[in-house]
């Protein structure tokens, strides 16, 4: 099977080009100017596709995102509209995401800032309580791989846990109460600290706004490791101000590299990490494409996974 | 049944007073000053009690600690060879272990502490990889109820996770690989990140000393939940110095709280807390005591509880 790789801001088969000819040597992947015969195409990879990138290819079959975000792919003015959009699933990929997200309930509920400002002054400060899971209810939104991995994480550590989703589930996690959107209000309201892992789409676009920050408990916490246009930063900001919400921990950002002097970097309510939250193995990338394209030449993938592309 | 709460430090009514009349009405707990006839005293709640502690009650049927540790009560010269020790074993401060040597792991592996110093200095650093958590293979020395809660939730982030114990424990944890302590030098060999929950005993003294830095693998990062006199301190110093312990989060001192000027709080590559893991609430410590006690008295406790306090 013929494949193109086509990327605006870094070369994939420079990324994966060795695990591809490991585990998936079936799989002929060219760089554009390679291709002699845009007929034989069949597949694109793709993360940040140019806005012409699928043009010359009228034989494609999938569009292959090497990421877990397919936000750049179906924004892409060339993008065929009947052609299956693929993403990377990769288990290893939502446990580094479970990991960095139960980090930062610890850090905001356990104040290890406070802990580590103390350290700086050489002061013994010993909390007399505060330190059990029950007291922060969270809330986790988005449901698909990564959603349910850091929504069973944080349950597995005693913390009373829900996740937003548009639908139910249809398996739901033991130990996570689910709600749909239709009940965001009542989510919101029981969520002490906040978890973005929506993907983004037209419909999550700016998702964290000064209404949701409203509906959460006065004094809440939000940790966005979705996209940084999931986030209003002046709602954040004025939020901050006022109190309403009281810490953040923010991976993903509207415009990366976060600039120098943008307030987040020093503001001391704020942790700015730089969208490190998770990012597949080469090896997990090739597997799950492999798997993905090999399902679709079946007839394999259920709606499910179709439909979180689009 | 009556009972008498002796400690050195804390008053242990003023703590707790209010959550055994809500939740162990049955029981009649007075401070020494209190006690008319010490004969009618039957069990004795300390923490750390003063030398001549235990002397007044001879019909004393346990010694009870209000707190997971007993190393305190089993040093005190006073109390009485036969009588059963037991401690606080509360799930919900298992929990909390869990959640802070989470916290730790995933400070260590994910270098948490370089993105806050890019943070401070505004410098937007990606790294290319190194978030897998196949990456860092996690050992809990100690497997009482906070080593399984600990070892349990490393491994459900996916650390490729090893306990260490005296013997193996009857429940095996799944995902988790058990070593006894005759296999110490594997199980350290192994370990890249080494966390210790042990309960201070003779043999636990000083266990964190040169030769265990020496047998971890070169740059592995060390966690102590457990207790200050775990630790050799000038030891572990050492190691930091020689690159052969890169990393340190520490949250139990020999001499607390921990002194102005102890070279830990200065240090880069040290992460000071002050000994604040884990404790439980009152309700917790209520409602153990009261089933200890319950159990005992039923004859219903088994070699391995009361083993643990000796």
């Amino acid at each position: 099977m013929i494949g193109v790789a086509i990327n605006a801001n870094l070369d994939i088969l420079d990324m994966h080009g060795a695990a591809f000819a490991t585990h998936a040597p079936e799989l002929t992947i060219l760089r554009p100017e390679e291709v002699a015969d845009p007929q034989a195409v069949e597949f694109a990879l793709t993360f940040r596709p140019p806005d012409d990138a699928f043009t010359p290819y009228p034989a494609l079959k999938a569009v292959v995102s090497v990421a877990a975000g397919v936000d750049a792919i179906l924004s892409c003015p060339s993008l065929p509209k009947d052609v299956p959009v693929l993403r990377v699933e990769d288990d290893d990929q939502a446990l580094q995401m479970a990991g960095f997200a139960a980090f930062h309930v610890l850090w905001h509920h356990r104040r290890m800032d406070l802990h580590l400002e103390d350290q700086a002054n050489e002061v013994w400060n010993r909390p007399i309580s505060g330190r059990s899971p029950s007291e922060r209810r969270v809330g986790v939104m988005g449901f698909g791989l990564m959603g349910r991995a850091v929504a069973k994480a944080i349950a597995a550590l005693g913390y009373p846990t829900a996740s937003l989703s548009r639908s139910l589930p249809e398996q739901p996690e033991p130990g996570v109460e689910h709600f749909v959107d239709r009940d965001r209000d009542a989510f919101l309201a029981r969520s002490d600290i906040l978890i973005n892992v929506l993907p983004l789409t037209k419909a999550t676009h700016g998702v964290m706004d000064a209404d949701l920050f409203a509906a959460l408990p006065q004094g809440a916490c939000v940790v966005n490791l979705g996209r940084g246009e999931h986030l209003d930063e002046g709602a954040l900001l004025a939020a901050l101000e006022s109190g309403q919400i009281a810490g953040a921990s923010l991976d993903a950002f509207e415009n990366e590299p976060l600039a120098e002097g943008h307030p987040f970097w020093s503001h001391p309510r704020v942790l700015v990490t730089p969208h490190t939250a998770s990012a597949p193995e080469s090896k997990g990338v090739v597997l799950s494409i492999k798997d993905g394209l090999r399902r679709l030449s079946d007839g394999d993938i259920g709606d499910d996974r179709l439909s979180r592309g689009y």
